[in-house]
């Protein structure tokens, strides 16, 4: 049996057939310009998914099709609310796949389908409680609790990202101040490792950034291995702030693991052995409290289709 | 049908049958005494719970018995992992009411106990996800996703008052620094006031808490009332931290409602007047976001009776 997984993306559309045991089968891919039509564009993909079924023959192990979406999704109603990147509002998803397929038809946020992936087939498999938090232009965040993805009222939910880290602090996109996203997303260490280096002329973060043609959520990483103390000391405080954050979601969920991905958990054990002495150091109730490990996700490029597919998957 | 909910206190033990309504039947007490033998004393309430069940003929509806504690519980294996206020340690009480009883007996944390409690009976009724901040001598939380409660591996998360809410602030007994606890709970606020009264020597802060014997929770609200701009500011600045913390409950969890209780909640309006709006302005996504509710709870001094019975009550 399998299910088809659609990772929808703000440059194209990804999908493909997996299996029970997460393998994942040839892809379709759908090219996205601007502007373009919602529902125009969800046809195409409908007839493209169509097709593709019928070409692998896959009508009678058909389980179902997930997608997962970057915006504001009602799941529950199979509804997009807002997506800024992809510029649709209120489009009814299921819906219309509905009008096509007599299979279950599921679709949640990008973030929640990834750790659901991830917490089926990845680095949180066997764990029924996963947190997952993404590193990347901001920090992305999905909630697994039970086995099941947490969406909050609406599929509002799961926002930790958008969680007050430094009270007045500095100002967040989303109207408030001193959010986590502000001071631990990729984008937060690359300001960071700037106000360093204008602060320190001699720091070798110039060379490493000149190296790598600008600065990026390496250069101070980079420059910490070669022995730079002005890099050692943006990433001990950004450490400090991914760390208290990381706590944060301990103490509320202690889940069994918390799991990190995108652009900054490439840096893998780096990030890892500095995390897990913090976390155990300060975690409420230590050292009666149970661990909750602190793993890099494994699905890499492909976790948006098994997220995706896992919402069928998964049941 | 009934089940017998036992509110474990620190200086007494208060148990009673509760109905499917949430009718509360007449009650028995166990009181609590220190230094006290911990199996000694679970033994007597198994003594006591038996007797009354026998005395009421309640045998043949009895659905279960269902018991809150103060302390660090894991449900799962029904142990007493620790309790600083009982100087309980490793209690095996699910174990020891097995032995005398034949039906379903249920332990949880207090504050999960009491937050269930409302979600089923009282303020949080038919919702299914609910998180309750208890405003006392320190910031207490219970999370209800999906109608169960929430409470992480071994029972050691919905640790809401212990998260970071002003990075490198005030010492939390936690270990850590500026929990939302330091700046939310009635202590806080009471140190808050003391604070603003040192500054201001013509405050009525000075008068009012003369009248109230000491500074206590509701100095400042009184004070206010009375046109003192000190009282103004002082409950300005707490509300803004308070809300931050809701906002942050809000940000992760967008329950459907947030529930207060606890001292400061008795202020009522008072507070959430002054809250909703803030909630409203900074919520994520607003206004696209789904409000959450903010409510003041309702079963009041039998919250911990009715919160333990639901523990059988809501299978």
């Amino acid at each position: 049996m399998i299910a088809i997984g659609i990772d929808i993306g703000g440059t194209s559309f990804k999908g493909a057939a997996v299996d029970e045991n997460g393998k994942v089968f040839e892809k379709f891919v759908l090219p996205v310009s601007y502007p373009h039509d919602q529902n125009e564009i969800i046809n195409q993909l409908i007839d493209l998914t169509d097709k593709y079924i019928k070409e692998n023959n896959f009508e009678n192990e058909l389980m179902g099709i997930g997608l997962g979406i970057p915006g504001s999704i009602d799941s529950v109603n199979g509804v997009c609310t807002y997506s800024n990147n992809l510029k649709w509002e209120d489009l009814h998803i299921i819906d219309m796949f509905k009008q096509r397929f007599s299979c279950p038809i599921r679709i949640t946020n990008d973030a929640n389908a990834a750790a659901l992936g991830e917490a089926v087939f990845g680095a949180g498999k066997n764990h029924k409680d996963v947190v997952m938090i993404t590193l990347g232009t901001g920090v992305g965040s999905g909630i697994i609790c039970n086995g099941q993805i947490y969406e909050g009222l609406n599929g509002k939910g799961a926002e930790i990202g958008h969680t007050t880290l430094v009270s007045d602090g500095i100002p967040c996109t989303c109207g408030r101040r001193g959010c986590f996203e502000m001071y631990a997303s990729a984008t937060a260490l690359i300001r960071q490792t700037e106000e360093a280096m204008k602060q320190n002329k001699n720091s070798l973060l110039w060379k490493v950034s000149q190296e790598q043609g600008k600065v990026n959520g390496r250069t101070a990483f980079e420059a910490e291995k070669l022995g730079d103390e002005t890099a050692k000391k943006v990433i001990d405080q950004y450490i400090k702030y991914l760390g208290e954050g990381l706590l944060n979601i301990c103490n509320v969920f202690r889940p069994e693991v918390i799991l990190l991905s995108g652009g900054i958990a490439n840096e893998k054990e780096n990030l890892t052995k500095r995390l897990i002495p913090y976390l155990e150091k300060y975690s409420y109730g230590y050292p009666r409290s149970p661990k909750t490990e602190i793993k890099i996700a494994e699905l890499g490029y492909e976790s948006g289709i098994i997220g995706a597919a896992s919402l069928i998957l998964n049941r």
